[in-house]
Order: structure tokens, then C-alpha cells, then sequence
């Protein structure tokens, strides 16, 4: 049901396979929803856990196709590197009419790929870009749909149902019309593979958002380094004014101060806001950055592309940088300038 | 009178001088708070104009500062190449004890180097970032802080009036003892400087946050490149899978997509989504994107500093290259490509 | 012949499909070492050509196979674009034993998937990377060579001919024993595909020392800025220090004067410093600059690899630059000014 | 004496202050040509060192200026942060028309500053900027000069000493006039300041070059990736085709080939291949990359100038990165992950 519609109200029936943190919470937004669920993992106990929660469960693919009434649709939640096992194992218990939807974080050319063998057996493929991470349960999901267009519109009240919904923000002024459903939250972006390429182009910019705000704060946090003492020596050049850097910025209070009228409010200024305050010296993290693939699919799709996205690229390196991946490279580095100019590394005491 | 406490109310006597876009709207919030203003502009109009909404207006400095009661306090809110003219000129009109407020865009370091004379002469300085453009008047501005701590604790109630106040965004969790300023949307960041630092920065990470998004959606438009024809010659490579890109994706729909449930939701978005909307072409628009000089200046900060800023720099050099700025080393690419391959510059078909 | 080595000479037959630019010197310069060569080309004028200066000729496949004795070699350089076709055409003509090396410009995974297919039947498949420019024919190439080791060894005399030779660089410190084939100029990287690898990094290395060459120069160039005369303006901010920006430097002196005794001393310096004497001003360049595919691939190679490379991968975004690349992105950085700032474009007069 | 040149010979008397690794070899090549050189260094020692190479030692400002007959040229050659104490020591001793040079990295508006209140009491300044390393006793200085016309004149002869000569590089194709400075290796660039103006940007340049070599080498280094095992999670996604990632690549036979007949070859690329040769591992170096000043200079006149920069600004990053001076932001970074996705920080197996 959309909310602040006239009450249509459409009940589906719809298999979960994979039951993380993501496809449980899916399951749980979809029966409160009023959807019939039949929850799946290769993991029996978190099968197990979702019963216990009044979720049907299933035990195999073909449990699971069997407690579904045709046309079938079956959600995958699994990490992308399970995606082409989980569909070869569905595929031949499968009928004609029949819909497979990836809702992980797939290569979106990895659906065009396994799109077309399904479609010569008449099985529909549909990809879904999920936004929204733990707190999808609550606020809903972002999803970015691709795929032929009478299956979308067939799992249209699903995507209703685990969608934020119209409420979840203020109308954008001049939007007077017709409700698009992007409105609600769910868009169908395309052929098969638009959804997944709208969530990786998503994760990009979410990266690159990402960055803009821990650099912004590392350039705070170093704000009093002309209070600190350095020696003078020909390798390091002395810091021109130090007087103009003696600021004891306190973090915490300044990203909780943005978040009220500055143009740099958002969730993610929320959310490290909160990680701020909680942890004013962030000393709980070690600062090793992981990347799940979006991020680099985005450069590989620009550099195709020929588009120029030095800020999402610079985030990326910024996170191999965290891992120590350009470690060779600065060996290199090192062992030129101790051949041209006879120049020692050096504990760095100045930084 | 911050809003949600037991209600003191402070009414300041405070001046405002420079009148244009944002000066008039602060004196209008100023004016709706309680407190009264004194509104001065070198153009009369201007000051006129605010007359006619009840304010009252001074045509010279020295009109100014007969208009108030000491200890004085001096907005200023004129552009920052004007500011050092305009203390200049009401310098030898104060007295010990009053307070010269830079509310504009001036660079931290000329806080500084303005402060120390007026201080040795007893007049206070304190420096003001203000963020929240053309919609503050309605949402508030949030304010960033820097001097000495008495002079910002006389001028408390006029930040609580401007600043947008605790209800503009939920408490942040965690949060449950003392109200702090910044939840109020302002803050005292430190000493003279601090507020321009934080302010600087917070454009810093405002360009950079900017250019994420505006890559992002570039990847999208040019979605559809392998449904163009390209010719095969030796200067470009041949786009080695077109059928990947075949994708028309419609850029107000994803953006007004985002800004419900998705990680990458914000006020920036949020315009950018209604921009979309009113021109899905953004045809009003030539792409020569100014630079106002704290994008610059954070960059600055980070070279003094140390500290890498890979995405704030990369967002500052493709403003620069939007206008161009980057031609004279292009020619040089084109002169090598010519000397050391004979390559011709060729009117790029591809692209 | 190796040069600076005993005396021995082996003389090889090896057909050369396609005689653009590269492949006829190479031709050429195979013949002066003593090499049987046969030239073919899709457009006869260009066999009728060599044939002229000697070379014999053939006018199809056909004939290029029937003029080799077994097991033979055939050397592709044509466009990467043409490279599978091309290889289409011979590979039904051609026996157990033979090899097809393809020279071109081909991305190193192409070469993986043709040479499995080509294996199967008995036909060997080497790729070789090809620097040297139009300067290729009298200093020699620098050859970066992949495939199966036996192949590779067939075609050592080859490579010895096409290769610049010992002599084309003083011998490196510390180097006093066997001579390494690399110290000729050329080298067996790895199986299949190393040799386009290599040359695909080397040409990334190339994108990023153009750029940081272009960059600077461009920085030169702009040294005079302080003597022009800025309006102030709310938009802009006013260059702090102009008095630091007064010189008139002339690059062509200055990049004269680096080819003696500096750290950036380079061929391509060597090709910018007569590009800039010829052309002060390069007014013959426009500034759109191609990028032909290795640029590409280096970037996509590192995103896999996970490894940081911003400065080649800037070098690639501003290419894109040169060529109106980031225009969308510009459109919408300006639509969002407009929108949280009512900024509107303006004529940039200060660049 | 200008080699080549019909043999005219200036011999100059010259103090050179400070006596560390550059200086000490400046006096060496200046002997060598016939000037006579007076020696000085706050540290005895190395005064007497050169004594016992023949050379004048003095062992006070006041000695220093004795020794010389006016009009005196002074010669700096110590630390940056060295040089202003180094100027006041000297200039109450000197008399109008006596010239200090400072041939150290010194930021050139530090020339601006200093220069003024010499010209004041009629003491000349030129401000030389010096590339050549550990190998500039032998190869020569390339010298990028700045100052006044007359001054610059007088010293003529000694740069003609220190520079390397014409001989050190093939004339540039088109010249064939008269000859250059430049074409010996030094270059009068401009007014005060400009000779380091000019130098600032040639190590910027630097950094970028060597940047460029630096990565190119990382991805050769890692393209053996696809031979080693990963484990599948959701936090990374698997490497698409590990079958393109199984090179084994030879670093120090790569730069070693790279110096004959590519494109790519420099002095730097000398140096790495050497460095390679002799510990391919590299495993005498831990990655810390100093900067010096020049560098970051370049970056700062950048910005001013308002010209992209990004791959030389990459570079410097990159330096920032070696050095962990991301550290902040990646913390940063690690808590907004943990906050909208629930990630946690896993050793990063994968890379």
C-alpha cells in the first residue's frame, strides 16, 4: 500500500533467499506489510530465527519453490559472489513466467549477462540497487530497479512496501502533479542492469560524499600544528606561519553544529555526528577502509565512459591508501630521491 | 530566546553594515527576534529599502555608532576585498570595549592580522562563518564562531536568534545531557580565526560533496554511449563492450529517488533534485562554475598542514576547469602528442 | 645482430600487416638489418609503396602466407580496432607452428582471449608492446613482449634488429655481468599478454609525466596574474598577494635550460622544449587532447588491483577535461549554486 | 669559460656559505674552473675540510667580508629555515653593491621580502634556484636565476662554471642562432624571486614525474593478484577475472628496458632502474616520503593563480599519504561505515 494514496492495498507472495542482516530486515518490512514471505539461507539456524518470528521457512531451493503459486518471484539477498551459484541452483526448478530478482550489490553487467540465458527459458530477471543499511527496517529501502517492465509493475506493491514512502521527505517544490514513484522511494530505472547501474553510480557518490567530510575534518583536526614544536633541518621545509595554525578544534561539537542550517547537512554528517560523539578520538577504529565494488565499478564505468570523476576516483585510492596498497610505490619514491639527492628517509617528526 | 528552554528573552542593540543579500535578511531575523538593528549600507538605497520594514537606518558610519549604546557591536557583512576598508573606517569611531563582528567570507588569516591592532586599543574583534545562503532567513543560519570568549557571550542572544534553533533536526542519539550551542546551530569554535577556519573548511567539504554528486549524475547521462556510432581509427581506442552502456536514465527521476532512504540523502540533493525537475537539461546553464575563495583557501590549510585532501582539491581544479583555466597545459599535451607521434589533434567524434 | 656482441647474424623472413606509420619503418628498419620482409596492407597503395623501396610485396592474405616458408611469422600492426578481424583473415591460412604477433596497440586481455583459441590449433600467439614513436625508425623500438617461450626465442632476431640497441643508453651502475636482453631494448615480460601489459603501464607512466610536465608549465604560464586588474565582486575572491605574481617567464627558454643537469631532464622534455621553440605560444594546438586506449586500461588495471594511482588517473580525467567531458558535471555544480546560493554564472573575468 | 665557445675566461672571487653536500661540491666545480672561493660554515669543521682541499677558509661573517674585494658576491647555499638569520648576520658588514645570492629552496617570496630592505641600502640580491643533486660536482648545476639584470650580469661567469655546459645535451632541433644561457644550463628567469619561482615548479614537476613511474610500478608489481586466493564476503567483492592477473613482472628488467628507445625514458627512470637492479625488492626502504617545501609551494601558487594542478597535487597527497597523515580521515571514514551499514573493520586480507 502507498501511503497517502487512496487505500489499494496488494498482497504478493515472495521468497527471500539469503537471510543477513539485509534479507531479514527485508523480511520483516514486507510481512508488516501484509506480504507473505518464505525466508531461505543456506544457513539453517537463520531460517530457524526467522520462523521464529512467523516467517514461513524453507530448507531448499525446491521448498522453496513449491510453497510459491506461479508466477514465482524469488528475491536474492546474498553476496554478490554467491549470486551466480544461488541462480544456477534455482534456474531449473523454475517455469516459464517466473521472476528472479538480485537485490545484492551485483555488477550490473553481471546482470545483463545472466539476464539473457533466463530469458531464453522464459524466466524474467529483474536487479535491485538497495539503499538504506541497518536502518532500512525502519526508514525503508531505496530501490533502483532494472529490468523488462511488466515484471516491475507485477512487484510493484512489493517495492511499495519496502520503499521510505512519500513522508520521508518534503515534497520538492514545482513536484505538483502525478506521484512518481520515484516519490515513494523505487524507481525502475531501465533494461535490465539500470538498477544495479543507477546503485553502483549511488555508492560512487557515496564514496566521494564519504571523503569530502573525513578530509574536511582531518584538515580540523590538524588545525593546531603550529603549536607544536619542529627541528629545522634541509629536508623538511619549516611551516611559513605556524601562529597561523594554533586551533583546538572540537569535532564533535562542530559536526553536530552543521547539521542544523548549513548546506553540508545530510545523513551521513548525521551519522558521524553521532560516531563523534560517542567516540570523540574515533579511538575504536584503526582506519583500514574496506570497498564492496560499486566504488571501483563507478571508475570503470567513467573511464569507459571517457567522463572525468577525479573526486569519486580520489576516494577510492583514499581507500587503498588506508590499507597500505601504495606501499611499493613509496618504496620507489624513496629509492629515487636516495639516488638523485642522497636523501635518507627520515623518521617523520614534523609530519 | 533559544527555543525549547525556560524563556529568557535578551534583546541586543546591534548594527548591521552591508545590506545586500544576506545582511538584510539577517537584520530582518534580527528585527523578528526582538532586537533592535541599525541597518548601514554605502549604497542609500539599500538602507532605505530597510527603512521602509521599520528598521532604522544610518547613512554614515558615524550615524552608526551615535545610534548605539556602548559597548557597541558592529555587524559587518560586505564582500571580503571590502572589509579591510570598512574597519578602517569605523575604527576610529569606537571605543574600548565594543566589538567588531566579521560576518562575510573573509579568510581566517586576516582575522588575525585585523584583530591585534583593534585589540590594542581595547576594541574586540570577533570573526563570524555563516552558512545557509539564500534560504536563512526562513531556516535560520548556522553560525561558526571565533574570539575571545567574553565578547561571544555578549553576543549569545543574537547568535541564538539567528542561528535555526534545536528543532531543525532531530537530536542526535546519544545526546542526552546539556544542551550545547552547536545543537542550537551555533558555536564558539576558539579564538580569533576559528569561526572563519571552520567556516573555510566547511566549503571545503561543501565543493567537494558538490562535485561527488555532479560526477555522479555525469556517469548517468552518458549512460547511453554505447548506443552512439563510433568511427574506428588509431587515435581511440574502439569502446570495447557498448552493449554495457545502453542505458537512457533520467536524472531528475534518480535524483528525486535518493532523497528518500538513501545513503547519500541531503540538503544538496534535495536542490539539486528540484534544479532536475524545473530543467531536465540544465539548459540554463553554462557549466563555468565560480570559486568564491574558501575552496581555495582550505586547500591551503591542508598543504601548511600536511594532510592529504585528494577529493577537496580534485572538486577546487574542476571549477578551474570549467573555466578553462586548464589550456594552456593542454596545448602542451597536444605539442608532445605531435612530437613524439605525429599525432594530430582530431576532432573528437567519440569522445 | 646484436650490436657490441660476437659477431653473429640471423637473418629471418617475416610478413608485416599493415604499413601505416609504424609498420613501414619497421619494415624499413628490419631490411637495413638484414631481414627478408613481406609488406601488406587492406590498401594497396601502401604496398605499392614498399615495393618501391624494395620490400616485396603481396596483396592478400594469401599471398603473404604463400610467400613464407613454415614455420612463419606474421607481424600485425594495425589498429586495435582491426586487430580480430585481421587475425580472423590469416588464422584459417596458417599451419601448426606458425606465429602471429600482433604489435599494435591492443589491450592485453584481447591477446589472452585470441591466443587460446589460436593455441588450440597449433599457432602461436605473441604480443608485443611497441614504444618509439616516428622516431622508432633510427633510434629503435622499445619492444615489451609476451607469450610462449618458444615463440618468443624464434623472434629473438627480430627484436634484436627492431630494438634500439645497447649503445642507446650508458650502461647502468652496478650492471657488469651477462648482458640482459632488456639492455638491447627489449624483453620477454611473461606469457601471454605481459608484453601489452607492460606497454599498457608504460603508457600509463607516459599519460602521468605529460601532465605533470603540461601542469607545470601551465603554472608558469600564469605566473603574470598579479598584474592584471580583478574586479571585486561577491563571487570572486581577490588574489590575496598579487605582488607574488609578476613574471613573464618564457617556457621555451625555461624548458631549454631543464634538459641540462635537472632532475626532469627527459625525451619528452627534450620533444616540449623544440615544440615551444618552434611555437611559443603553441598557437598551432587547440588543446583537445586524445587519449587511445592504455591510459584507459591502466586505470581499470589498478581498480582490480586495488593500488592508488591518482596521478595517472588525473592525467587521464583531464584529458576528458580537454575535451568538454566534465560539461554535465559543470551544469549541475552551477545549478546547485544557483539553487542554495542564488549564484548565477557569470562571465568568469578573473579566471 | 663557456665551453664551445672562443675561449674567454672571467675568474671570480665568490664566498660560499655553508659548506653541507651541495655547497661543498658548488666550491669544488667553481675551483676547478679558476674562480677563487672563500669558504664558510657555522661549523668549523667543515671549513677546515675545505681547507684541506686548498680552499680559502674563513671563519666569521666578518672574515668572509674581508677577504672578498668589492664589489662582494656572497653565496648562500644553507637550509631554508636558515637563511633570514643568515642575511642579518651578513648585512651590516656589507657595503652598497655587494650582491648575496641565495642559491637555496627557499620559497621565492621570501626573496620578495628579503630582497626590498637589501635594495634599500643598496645591497643586491639574486635568488638562484639549483637543480643537480649529489651528481651536480660532476654533470654540472642547472640553475634557474632571479634578480636584477646587472647583478645577474656580474655573475655570469660563475654560472657559466657551475651550469653543465651545452655539451651536456644535443642541441634542440631549430636552434641554430646564436646561443642561449639557457642551452649552457642557466637562466636568468625574471625579477627577484623568479629563479626559485622557477625552481619551485621544476621540483614540482619532480614530484609528479616521479609519482607517475612510482604507480605505474605498483600496478606491475600487483599483476600477480589473480594468483592468489580470496576469501567471499560481503564486505569485498571478488576480483571479476582473475585469469588477466597472473603476471609476474620483473621491475628492475622493466626500467632497465624502458631507457632505450621508449618514450618514457628520463634521468629519473635511470636512477629507478638502478636502484631496482640493486635491490629489486627495495626492501632497504620503509615508504616515508619527505617533502621539502618546493612541492607544496607549487600547489599554494596554484591555487593563487587559480590553474588545476591534479596530478602534481596527487603527488604531494600522495607524500601526506606515506606518511599517514590520512590517518584521521580513514578513521573517519571507518566510523560513518560502521554507522549506516553496521560494517566493521576487517583485516584486509583481500588488499
Amino acid at each position: 500500500m502507498r501511503d497517502g494514496q487512496a487505500g489499494y492495498v496488494v498482497r504478493m507472495q515472495i521468497a527471500m533467499v539469503g537471510l543477513g542482516r539485509m534479507g531479514s530486515n527485508m523480511v520483516r518490512r514486507l510481512q508488516r506489510a501484509g506480504h507473505e514471505c518464505i525466508a531461505y539461507d543456506v544457513n539453517d539456524a537463520a531460517v530457524t530465527a526467522m520462523e521464529g518470528e512467523g516467517v514461513t521457512g524453507a530448507r531448499s531451493p525446491q521448498q522453496v519453490v513449491a510453497a510459491l503459486a506461479a508466477p514465482r518471484h524469488i528475491w536474492l539477498m546474498v553476496p554478490a559472489a554467491y549470486v551466480a551459484d544461488t541462480i544456477a541452483r534455482f534456474e531449473p526448478l523454475l517455469s516459464p513466467g517466473d521472476t528472479i530478482i538480485d537485490g545484492g550489490n551485483s555488477w550490473y553487467r553481471d546482470d545483463v549477462d545472466r539476464a539473457a540465458p533466463l530469458a531464453a527459458k522464459g524466466i524474467n530477471y529483474v536487479d535491485v540497487g538497495t539503499s538504506g543499511g541497518v536502518f532500512g527496517l525502519e526508514r525503508g529501502y531505496c530501490l533502483m530497479v532494472g529490468g523488462p517492465t511488466e515484471s516491475v509493475q507485477q512487484l510493484s506493491a512489493v517495492f511499495d512496501s519496502l520503499a521510505p514512502g512519500m513522508a520521508a521527505a518534503p515534497r520538492t517544490a514545482g513536484r505538483d502533479g502525478a506521484i512518481g514513484s520515484e516519490e515513494h522511494g523505487w524507481l525502475h530505472c531501465g533494461p535490465v542492469g539500470a538498477g544495479h547501474f543507477v546503485k553502483m553510480v549511488h555508492n560512487g557518490i557515496e564514496y566521494g560524499l564519504m571523503a569530502a567530510y573525513a578530509e574536511g575534518l582531518n584538515v580540523l583536526a590538524n588545525a593546531n600544528i603550529g603549536s607544536e614544536s619542529h627541528a629545522k633541518d634541509a629536508e623538511t621545509a619549516p611551516l611559513s606561519h605556524p601562529e597561523y595554525y594554533r586551533y583546538d578544534i572540537d569535532l564533535a561539537a562542530v559536526t553536530e553544529l552543521w547539521r542544523r542550517g548549513s548546506v553540508v547537512s545530510s545523513w551521513l554528517l548525521d551519522l558521524t555526528a553521532q560516531a563523534l560523539h560517542t567516540d570523540p578520538m574515533l579511538s575504536g577504529f584503526e582506519g583500514r577502509v574496506s570497498d564492496s565494488g560499486e566504488g571501483r565499478w563507478t571508475i570503470h564505468a567513467a573511464v569507459d565512459e571517457g567522463v572525468p570523476v577525479p573526486t569519486l576516483a580520489a576516494s577510492l585510492w583514499d581507500r587503498f591508501y588506508s590499507r597500505d596498497r601504495g606501499d611499493v610505490a613509496h618504496k620507489v619514491l624513496s629509492a629515487m630521491r636516495a639516488g638523485f639527492g642522497g636523501h635518507h628517509e627520515v623518521k617523520d617528526t614534523a609530519k
